[in-house]
């Protein structure tokens, strides 16, 4: 269980981190959408390990092969199915830690759901799963982009103690990736990048926050009640490795606040219904209200480090265990890429369901 | 859609805020719990308004039937529906707003979504939705008491600028229902107290912060990828009513540590692994690892207030939307209820769910 | 688990024979239908018990009660709640088969299965569960003749060995209702009747088959591989009581047939592509191709028989069990009702997601 | 939609006749199994096509990729995805019928529904579909051969007017596999064997009947309502293409029984309850009694005919379809497998939904 999201636009991802490949099967992808694979792949670019000094150095190529649900450039309808071999599985690296549970990670909580576990580099736990995801995440944009032009963005806005104040709508989106980090604040992202290399060269970790924000969504998304769209999308970004919590529109923040001052009034813009100020972030009783909506995910410090713990094993007996291998610094500058398949995936399925919610539309 | 919350344990709820009834059906409850019918009034009490001077004083005397799934006081294994009626409908309060959308409610964004809406209320959106979450987390309270005695625990740790620093280890949790703001700490809670009765005669209202903690919970509950413990919990709170934001275990601030600080080691504790220090908050790979399980949950200041605001009508006519009727200065003492419920209804759905993970058990 | 049928628009049904109630919530009615509660009753009416000499004398008054989903006569998009009361509920009737097990009831299967039931006239067990869905599915039937004029019958076919060998192409669907048999061809009908009557008098039960039409269904409903229209269909069909076989089109007798007498040729009829024959049954490939849909489904016996028969008891004694009560000799003439429901069930579903199958519609 | 079958032991099919590949995958299959490749394969042989005279002469090797959830031969409770890759895809032999729609296939209502489809081979429609079913049946009849010793089989009971008169019980089960057409009786497969291969000789196809057996389930499987054990055995079976009848236990012929003849008396057998016939088919009330469980399955004759036929294209020309290539005069000999795959996946997944049904068990 567990492994699959969305409810009509239903993405279901499977695979090791060391096994022959991890894949997404995509059910609910609607016919007549023109599917650029290049896309796909660029896609996975920005997700891959290598890219730059601050991330880890493993080796990922990451090509994906589509094997179903397309036909001539077009999907048909049907599940559209892609895989991405492993190359770098590098088993014997993993021997070490065959019997040890790792401090925070899921190697202990595996081994007692399962009392069986793939150890090799986390298995099914490791963030390798999420490739998968931003496969599926590429089409669910173009899907989106063909339907009604949204745009997703996601970027760093915090690493450590490093916190950029500007909000979303102060910043120019279109520069996220012309630096490593994926601050669109230059001078930010040079101090970002720099804290990162010096937590790397202490062979330690850090966190950060990504901000992600989606445009043009029309008014009328989202579900009531429990499938509230600011509470998927929450469920969606807490399913990613290493975050630890989410916030939408004035968040935490927004509680120091008096109803007043928070509440934000409408006023009409030629025909349509607009808000003056945007503290509900985009999202109104868990409906979309047609403005920007914007979000904070919080992600932990790794969790693999390059020093000695102590910890114990599966037979109770107290080790140390080893940091070894290739690992990132900090996750969030290859997670962008991660927040914003997540993004659209959760709006395709509302984007769908919406279709259903009256007689007429 | 969206009504459903749940894989094997699944309560739906229906009703609108100003209809005959609201009500939950829960289908999946085992059978064989002996169901105490006092224990769900107790719990409808805690959240029920009138209950003190900071709470609206609309009167819900919030009766629940049981209308199937129990005999002779044992769950039978079929679907468990349980109603309430609505007593306090006094619909012509409501005829004022008819056409109007009061800002940071709902009523824009079911207008737009549905093109016709119950508007007495906030109909299917009002917090009313949420006493039967509540009869259904009482329900899945008694189930987990007799399935392994899980405890469940929520309480107010900020109202607006007033936080509680301690950590909810320190905190004595038999105390959170000895006084009105329903926070442990006693001092705190007089400050409180003080701080919204203040916002309540300025006919104004604030936000909050509810802190939930849950004991007793087994290594091994939660799924991987998508349906992690803390992405369920966290969708969970977020589709409570009036909630910005959710973190877990360090959230929010852990970002700002290293690894090294950040990781819990794993140690023995007789039979038992343990970990010295629960930043994961009792969650890791999104599985429990046996340790207490601890998030917090941001709640905004309610968006309806005694003031005047400036809104926008169903033709596109700018109105002044008056605030009238009762209401919740700040939603945090009520709230404690909802969350205690929303959690155990994850934990239900993850205990049995998690009867499925092995062969053998 | 189990009390729920479809994917988007969504029942579940909740209720003992002799509990407090049973009832029915839809999730997924689309907002802007127009519900008339009248035409809810009476089909609410043809399934009820005491209609005739030949079905049970126990009387139900079978009075609906709508708790949500409906403002001003209209959907709202929003869970539509519907109870039943029990009024008949005789419990003492049942304390002599407290512990027994009836044969080919599900009384041995639910005790084997949860450890517990309720023994009171089956309790969830009940045909008695049905009327929920007769209610549910005369609200299906309003929004699909509102969506596109959806036609649903079913009748009575054969009973014993009394077939009705003309097929329903043949037979005026609207005199379906001119007889308690609710078979259209009058002197079968009085056949059946008189059948029915003898296996009264001599205390005993007969099985039969209801023939189910669905007329003016758009091509395009039903999806591929596994959720086939005619696989929903099917097990909508032995999901109801007393179901002991299905099969549509050409059903078992097709499979006599070779390839090319067997095959419905494709022509045109203005801009409509038709088929000469109709062995398809308006179903080709698991999807509909705007031909009428038709199937045939097979009824027990009746279990309960006013006889005694030899069984054993919870404790594994032998023992005798005695028919008493008031029961039906022959399902058939009320089961049409349900037929109908679940078939207008199965379309509105794949009506719904149907709108969700190409981008552009 | 709709390529995903099962609740908790849920497998999602995908892939096209003539694309890449096609493949499944399993969410749920519980950690601790032992899984055996070439049982897999076994299976597997026994669908594919090219076994005798009287089967299609297409070549597909249908050799089995095990992309994850098995580690060491062991599932890891993690999503086990199998692809097959399709090494058969002459497209050539499919330009002719890109435009045509072939009668009583899929092509028209694909056309219908989507407005697009890959027309090679019939697409997503096409039977090669079921290798992926039979692949991820043959890893659920391990699980529950290690769970309790399950046994499924299946056999083809009648050809055409070619009918099987013998029951189940009275036949040696274990004989299915010595003959070409997979009847368990040698005389009645010498008959069936000449008759297919008549109608072969003609150009022609013809229709039959495939009899499913499932031993040693034990009692307490099927959920009420809606999910009951013959239900979802009945979808099962109707999704499988082709298929346009099921039965159970007495079926069909049953209902010209009376009640008291039909009933099956309860009797001790040492300490189980035991019936003293099994017209219910194993199952009371939708749930398993621990009896056989026993069904027949009516298949259309194929579709495919090497004979010219009238019909209409795309554009609503008058066209003749000239029947070509490679195809099965009878599809019940190679749908033996896909039978017993489907059962396989029906119990599995009621068995592990069967561990949550009570507290204590």
């Amino acid at each position: 269980m567990g492994s699959t999201f969305g409810k009509i636009f239903k993405i279901s991802t499977f695979g090791e981190s060391h096994g022959p490949a991890i894949g997404v099967t995509i059910d609910g992808l609607p016919a007549g959408i023109i599917i650029d694979i290049e896309s796909i792949q660029n896609e996975l670019a920005r997700r891959r390990p290598g890219q730059s000094r601050i991330t880890t150095q493993r080796k990922e190529e990451d090509e994906v092969e589509i094997l179903s649900g397309i036909f001539e450039g077009i999907s048909t309808g049907t599940p559209m199915a892609m895989i991405i071999r492993n190359q770098d599985q590098k088993s014997k690296d993993y021997n070490h830690i065959a019997q040890q549970f790792r401090p925070s990670h899921a190697d202990f909580t595996f081994q007692e759901k399962y009392g069986v576990r793939d150890y090799r580099g986390g298995g099914r736990s490791s963030a390798r799963e999420t490739a998968a995801r931003v496969a599926a995440g590429a089409v669910a944009k173009q899907f989106l982009a063909q339907a009604f032009g949204a745009e997703f963005y996601a970027y760093v806005s915090q690493v450590g103690n490093l916190k950029l104040e500007k909000p979303y709508n102060e910043l120019d989106l279109t520069k996220i990736d012309t630096n490593d980090v994926r601050c669109p604040d230059g001078p930010m992202a040079t101090e970002m990048f720099e804290l990162i290399d010096r937590v790397r060269k202490a062979q330690d970790t850090i966190g950060g926050v990504v901000t992600g924000v989606i445009k043009k969504v029309p008014a009328g998304l989202g579900e009531p009640v429990f499938d509230k769209l600011h509470a998927e999308l929450g469920k969606a970004m807490l399913s990613i490795n290493a975050v630890k919590g989410f916030e939408y529109g004035s968040g935490f923040e927004g509680i120091k606040m008096n109803g007043s001052d928070h509440n934000d009034s409408f006023y009409m813009e030629g025909e349509k219904v607009r808000t003056l100020t945007n503290r509900s972030g985009g999202i109104q009783g868990g409906i979309s209200n047609g403005e920007d909506i914007y979000f904070n995910v919080a992600f932990k410090p790794v969790a693999t480090i390059m020093q000695d713990q102590k910890s114990v094993d599966n037979a109770g007996n107290e080790v140390t265990v080893s940091g070894k291998g290739r690992h990132d610094p900090c996750v969030v500058p290859r997670a962008v890429s991660i927040v914003e398949a997540m993004s659209a995936l959760v709006i395709a399925d509302f984007y769908l369901i919406s279709r259903t919610n009256k007689l007429y539309y």
